[in-house]
């Protein structure tokens, strides 16, 4: 094949080298461990990065080699993403939040030689140290390294106050990785898996032209830079020149408004509790003004219909839907409008907006039944979602979880899905969670909605439970309301003609509470151990 | 190096075949040769683009093979641009508008098997199908096959009446090309360009990024599909699902208003000849409704500011000056406005507005004297452009010329430009048309601008003729005004003072008109001619 084009790899530093140049003065701005605010640009930012870059280069961590981060969204924690990216390094985000088990494996496993940790975060390093023997280097983003028992203890401004790396950025694979993210791993250890130049690169631009992002944008990320990489807005950021407003480690609703009110921010992302707190507290504070911000992104799970609808009629604030996974580099659709919704009625949109919506361009969709064979995309039909594009990952980093995931040439996402015919995409359940009924599925969640709406009933949860003769059958967990009861037969009722018969529930069981995740999830995982054998004695 | 991310090709068809998933309904106008408008859709345009794919089939066409075109902007157009790319065939758009010699020469070069043809092309066809055996089919996008003695002649209409091409597209290279462009060839033959896959997927993206278009819009290419791809749009506006309104051959301002004012167009794309008769009419016409289109890219000849300005004032329209070539698959920059610069007053922002612009992300730039030093971008120094990125071509097919162009992983643009520090490129002239004395450059635009600027001159051109001493020096071609006359002296104190002394012309031949090209510019090859040895006797 003779070249016709030029071999010209998809580097990340090729859009950075780029924003440096066209916005010098475009702002970043930080929120500092004491709450006051740093204020610099992409100017100054770049001599920061090539200080950082030097700095590698003299504590010999080369090419390919493995930084990690315990840290918050910071302008410094920017400030490794793009020295790593930029010099052929891997930027290992850690999850700060996970147990201190599996925060050591994660380093372990990634083969961190040094890694940057935020100020409240030393404690935990030191009791970690002993087992990480891998780690030359404990790189403190503020505090004082004299006043830690870390071994190689070094002060981020000290490290970086020396020569920057100068020149050019070196030319790299594309295929090559620069950041490492590990997923949370509610079962067995986390898996990991790497970003290479050329997924992010692709992830940044198709991301931002399905839902725009311009240079006279302010965007604050406040989805954790260590959960999958901010959803990738550092990266979309720098692509399209915006101001980047980073909260640190103050995510409460005021200080978030503060931002959005002090800066003037346009466009935002986060989880749903984020969005839900600044939601009451915005409620509270009627005079808070958030007329800079045009819309945000909401996801990493089901965003409530009544909080969009609030956002859009109360402050004229557009939430859109983002699902991804770490193993999709991390977004891979947004709930955007089509064209001509945009005539309809509020809440006709809603019931599109409230959906995982369409898939960026670039990437491909498909439901599967457990046999792998492909259901019809008409709003009806569910299956395990699965996707493929340029920013899916093809494999864990040494693990062996590998082959149960990534399965010719598709990601199993472990989401089961409907698609509509309009193409959006609705998340009906977890594929552990649904129940396989005589080789159908049966949504856990549909039972559960619709029995949560009968009067007497406060909270359900249905589960899938073994079968001699149906592999699975589903049984219903019932919270009546205080004081009241709720018989059986009341609810199958209540549940006859709007499912097939076959999706009822064998059996219902009245209990106090439904056991919940620490992240106040249904454990769907403490049911089946609990109710496993439940119908073990049924024919 | 391990996969990490699946090794999924940025293939054209992956971006059509989501736009016609999620966008069905989504329209394709186009002006008919009668005149009147052809109306489908997203949809019923997938259906004809499969029996075009299906047809080619049964010529007996394979994939990497060429068919070229002969053909406006119309639907069939389109389809061709999209059933080849999607199959992995090279569609080879001709210049309808270059001499017999050269359109039959890049046909035979292109070894294209079939050709398509518009209507009022079959004559042109026949004179040149004797000295083509390599082409066995003629296909007639309108008019009679009956009706012509051209072999292997076939209705366009009846090509496609067949069974589709059913089931996924073919995963191909993304290196391999899927469209041959050629350039229009001022000295010697046209030279041609592989676009690939890879290229024109990440143009389109990186494109939309920078200038940004959405499912919203309606976007008019003007810009002929036969001249570098129409400027890449009709792969954006898929990328982007916009409405697409072709306006066939009738490239009038009368016909193209009729069209932005009925189809609700909101951007759309052509030379500056087309906008300014467009102007022209609008002046005469202010009753026409323009209020959809937001803004228009133009390009491929010097944007005139007081057109700009016109739009802006008297409409609400922005230009968008965008730049590029053949070579660059093909847009490479454009004149959008840094954010700090949407406050500033409009004489202001005009002085960026009517330059090149701004590189897209992707691309790097730069400018280097006649021995390859880079120069400073500080707005003054100037320079030949050189660009590289992801759609730069890496050669010519099958052409020695590529030795002369592509060099070192840079491609010579041929173009004299300046970078402003704030970024933006400003061309100053076409290297062949800079002046080299004693090795240093001087601008002949600059010279012929600041002449032009004096009250008794109506024109004036500058070109670099022979001189025995400092290898060329400036002459300048002066038109007086009607009946008026302009002494040498008066054009030198005129000059001194605005530039260096040693740019001063050695002479000022009085003339009764400047010699121009058959599209209005000025002819500098023929003055070069003409007055090469003009100097000889200097010392």
């Amino acid at each position: 094949m003779p070249p016709h084009m030029l071999d010209f790899p998809l580097l990340l530093s090729t859009l950075y080298e780029r924003a440096v140049r066209i916005y010098p003065h475009q702002e970043v701005v930080s929120v500092n461990a004491d709450g006051s605010l740093y204020r610099s640009t992409y100017g100054e930012t770049d001599d920061r990065v090539r200080r950082l870059a030097g700095a590698l280069d003299r504590l010999g961590i080369g090419r390919g080699e493995v930084v990690g981060t315990l840290a918050w969204n910071t302008h410094r924690h920017h400030e490794i993403y793009w020295a790593t990216a930029n010099t052929g390094r891997i930027c290992h985000t850690v999850n700060l939040r996970l147990s201190a088990d599996h925060i050591r494996y994660i380093i372990d496993h990634g083969r961190d030689r040094a890694v940057f940790i935020s100020g409240d975060m030393v404690e935990a390093a030191e009791r970690l140290a002993p087992d990480l023997p891998g780690v030359e280097y404990w790189i403190m983003l503020d505090g004082d390294p004299d006043a830690t028992s870390l071994p190689g203890a070094v002060a981020y401004e000290d490290l970086i106050s020396d020569p920057a790396y100068a020149g050019s950025w070196p030319e790299l694979d594309e295929r090559s990785p620069h950041m490492y993210c590990y997923t949370s791993g509610t079962t067995g250890n986390p898996k990991g898996v790497a970003y290479t130049q050329r997924s992010t690169y692709m992830h940044a631009l198709s991301g931002i032209v399905f839902c725009p992002l311009a240079a006279r944008d302010n965007i604050m990320p406040v989805v954790p830079m260590f959960h999958a990489a901010a959803w990738g807005h550092p990266f979309m950021a720098i692509t399209a020149g915006c101001k980047i407003t980073y909260p640190g480690h103050d995510l409460s609703a005021e200080g978030l408004v503060n931002l959005i009110e002090g800066e003037r921010v346009t466009f935002s992302a986060g989880v749903p509790t984020v969005w839900l707190a600044v939601q009451h507290y915005l409620e509270a504070h009627p005079e808070r003004d958030t007329s800079s911000i045009r819309s945000f992104m909401c996801g990493g799970s089901a965003v409530p219909r009544a909080m969009i609808d609030w956002y859009w009629r109360a402050r004229g604030i557009r939430v859109i839907q983002g699902w991804g996974m770490t193993e999709t580099n991390p977004v891979a659709t947004f709930s955007m409008l089509r064209p001509e919704m945009e005539d309809w009625d509020w809440e006709r949109q809603l019931d599109f907006i409230e959906t995982a919506g369409l898939l960026i361009p670039g990437l491909r969709a498909k439901i599967v039944d457990d046999e792998g064979r492909e259901l019809p995309q008409d709003g009806e039909a569910f299956g395990e979602l699965l996707v493929q594009g340029p920013w899916v990952a093809a494999e864990y980093i040494r693990d062996p979880r590998t082959a149960e995931t990534m399965v010719d040439g598709w990601l199993r996402t472990g989401d089961v899905c409907k698609i509509t015919p309009e193409g959006y995409i609705r998340v009906t359940d977890r594929a552990k969670d649904v129940i396989k009924s005589g080789g159908e599925w049966i949504s856990s969640i549909d039972l559960e909605n619709l029995i949560m709406a009968h009067p007497k009933v406060a909270e359900a949860a249905v589960v899938g439970v073994e079968h001699s003769r149906w592999q699975e059958r589903p049984i219903a967990l019932v919270v009546p309301h205080p004081g009241g009861e709720v018989r059986d037969e009341e609810l199958v009722d209540h549940l006859r003609g709007k499912v097939a018969d076959w999706w009822l529930p064998d059996a219902y069981v009245a209990v106090s509470e439904i056991p919940k995740t620490s992240t106040g999830k249904f454990d769907k995982k403490v049911m089946r151990d609990r109710y496993g054998s439940f119908l073990s004695d049924r024919p």
